[in-house]
């Protein structure tokens, strides 16, 4: 007796019922979605920003540890915090899915219960997209497509000499919530009657499996007349956004240690695994948070933001990019990013 | 002594570099291409369209047959069929990529050496994606842009009752290409000295290996001033696109088997597979030709285009979707397009 139903009960016609039944469009933009050859979008006179990733099993997630619904709220997420970082407010996306033999229909269900629910919460109209199989796991290609005014979108290259360096919320997290998901993952494999330790855990292992866009940042830098002159979203890590924000921007940059901002969750559990809390906030990733610059004179504007810390300033080229700690002492930046191949 | 250079040599931003490198941006609605968190679109007082398709190793392609360049060059393609098929205009495209550990720097090169082949053929400009790593096969996932002037998309519902029913070149070829492809890497396992039999299938093989996106047919039905009443290009096979078009329009339709468009070495090919070549045309699919419907009063303008066939009519929706004999007898059609779960 199961309650599950196979995928191929279905068939491709009838899950893409399933999925287009429960879609809401929101946008006036969006003229047509789900349905033909192609959605019919009208921006008018704002341009548009268009970003694309993709998220595979094995790589980029682990489905024994991750949800499919927060799996689903991610993949949009992480895309929504492209348009965001262009200053951009999203407006539409389109999902392709490759689901193996072994799902079901509820699974699919849940999963694209997580993409309508971050659809409902950045606003976005899901207006397309491509479901097909996997000889191997799920692979999820999310497009999102986002309005900006011309003239208003923030590219990465506008940084310059003395803007100061702000960066939203708290960096490390998602990195060491990963840590904690993978030590208990282990843990499950050597004993399946194991549960998992997650208590006072929550915090970090909620910023890996389920990130959000820091679209209420861009929101409130507007209604306080800030346009940040240079912007990216961390997804690689700080050190590796900083660099690419200075050599298209062709500056320089000295962050102070002393003013990362961390969550006392990610420092604690960055000790319990013999990790430099440091290290975790430059090159961890995946924490989604907003890297930008601002002008010296927004300086009142930023200082008392409770979720931005200003973490630094942009110099000449020739000063390089540098972390400075409290005795002055500056230590050249290096991105490690993702290492993928 | 190895002529290969592996990813690993590079890692991704060496690969994000080499491709972007080799970008020509034409369009001057593309206002900012790679290189930021999203690409910036300028679609003036157009309308935008947008599709999305993703395509695997093991499911649509098979790389023991399927040359690299060529996969990238479809890939494309079949995008830009989507945009072709609301009667707009490719403008952009985005492509996410996951490549495995086995792929050289020289491979991706020559899959992206077929992506610009085809940005160049349509006109199209090749603005973000995300290469990234995969466990499994090769996953590639293109979403298309395109531009149309307010109330000139063609949707799929827009056919009515006595509209002629057309279709471009020819179809099934595509299906019998792939049959060939099969037993020949079936030939090439049993004896890999074997050198595959290609000669007087090269049309065949072709049409599998290298569609392309009717374009022209877009354009040329512009200039003679005919506007379909509902498109689709036909990716599943005629009998399912011809169901799509009758069940959005709410209308029922009529082919003629006498009118539908074959090639020569599809029937051949058909024949020596004992395969029906009625079957290969209404079910094969990957044809990417257009299926659209015109009114009556057009069939002047379209009888004598050497690259179209009227095919049957729209009837009443209480009439069925049909497929008619010389002697006037009506068969049901099904749909059987791709069974992938």
């Amino acid at each position: 007796m199961s309650e599950f139903t196979p995928l191929s009960e279905l068939g491709e016609f009838g899950l893409i019922k399933l999925i287009k039944d429960k879609i809401e469009l929101r946008h006036p933009s969006t003229v047509k979605g789900i349905g033909d050859d192609a959605a019919v979008l009208e921006p008018q006179e704002k341009q548009i920003v268009v970003s694309s990733d993709m998220l595979l099993e094995g790589v980029h997630f682990d489905l024994t540890f991750c949800p499919l619904k927060h799996l689903g709220y991610k993949a949009v997420a992480v895309n929504v915090s492209d348009i965001a970082a262009m200053n951009a407010k999203p407006t539409q996306i389109t999902v392709n899915i490759a689901l193996g033999a072994r799902f079901t229909v509820e699974a699919v269900d849940e999963l694209y219960e997580g993409i309508r629910l971050a659809c409902e919460n950045y606003n976005v109209d899901l207006i397309g997209g491509d479901t097909t199989s996997s000889r191997a796991g799920l692979v999820i290609s999310v497009t999102a497509i986002g309005e900006v005014a011309k003239g208003e979108a923030v590219l990465r290259s506008g940084a310059k000499e003395n803007n100061l360096i702000c960066v939203t919320g708290d960096l490390g997290a998602a990195y060491v919530g990963l840590q904690i998901l993978e030590r208990e993952k282990q843990a499950f494999i050597a004993n399946p009657e194991m549960q998992p330790e997650l208590e006072g855990k929550e915090y970090v292992v909620g910023r890996q499996l389920r990130p959000e866009a820091r679209m209420d940042v861009i929101h409130e830098l507007k209604e306080r007349g800030i346009k940040p002159t240079a912007m990216i979203d961390v997804s690689d890590g700080l050190a590796s956004e900083l660099l690419h924000i200075c050599s298209q921007s062709k500056v320089g940059a000295t962050i102070y240690k002393d003013n990362l901002p961390a969550d006392e969750q990610m420092l604690e559990t960055a000790m319990e695994f013999n990790l430099d809390p440091i290290t975790c906030i430059m090159n961890g990733g995946e924490d989604y948070e907003l890297l930008f610059t601002v002008p010296l004179e927004d300086y009142d504007k930023v200082k008392n933001h409770p979720d931005i810390s200003i973490i630094g300033k942009i110099t000449d080229a020739s000063e390089g990019v540098n972390l400075a700690n409290k005795q002055g002492q500056a230590f050249p930046l290096q991105a490690q990013g993702w290492v993928h191949f």
